[in-house]
């Protein structure tokens, strides 16, 4: 769908995700909006984000707990903390070595992702990481 | 909980599992249960792998679709046929290594997860891989 034929709040929910760099769920998308104002609901936002995901603007970010979004859609790393649940960008060049390998007879790997888990800064910084 | 003190339920649903290297649904392992004459819902099949996994006898694997079940709870690695969501065992040996990179300061890193995404042999037969 061409940009210009898209509706008002596919729009403003776009512009709400394009630029954010911290994989917001639709209820945090949604929430932001609602503060600004914006008259949408949370079931419109989560249909929004998924047709974008569909339509390759967004990367869907699936784990424990709701799906993120991702505007960033070249290839690159998440690090995720499992006491907040936040996910992060990973610095780490994608390894295009690791599309080469043979996974056995008839096989097609077209990608893969790599996902660290551990504990984030804030989280560590509280203590949270005894919990 | 001690194995002993399972319920008969939990045991059932268990011992489905346990052996499985196909990564079933919930849905899945229910119509083998029922197949097999057990008399189990879905709720309870899922809510029992749900718990099986918050205990550490399974591992949770998140993804477009049903969460799926890995009785092998050791690090190892995944493939995902994005024709057929199918998830297959990946031989390559886990890669300690990738668990000492520096993230940045402060972060704490536990464990790596590495999933590629193509097409499996079957599908690849179906000449499904056109879709």
């Amino acid at each position: 769908m061409s940009i210009n034929r898209w509706t008002q709040q596919r729009r403003l929910i776009w512009e709400a995700i394009k630029d954010r760099t911290d994989h917001p769920t639709a209820e945090e998308l949604y929430q932001g909006l609602r503060r600004d104002g914006a008259r949408v609901s949370l079931a419109t936002v989560y249909r929004t984000l998924r047709a974008l995901a569909r339509e390759g603007l967004l990367r869907e970010l699936h784990g424990p707990g709701p799906d993120r979004f991702d505007p960033n859609t070249s290839p690159h790393y998440h690090f995720r903390c499992r006491v907040c649940g936040r996910i992060f960008d990973v610095e780490i060049p994608y390894k295009d070595e690791l599309d080469q390998v043979e996974l056995g007879p008839g096989f097609i790997v077209t990608s893969h992702a790599i996902v660290w888990e551990g504990i984030c800064p804030a989280c560590r910084e509280k203590g949270r990481d005894a919990a």
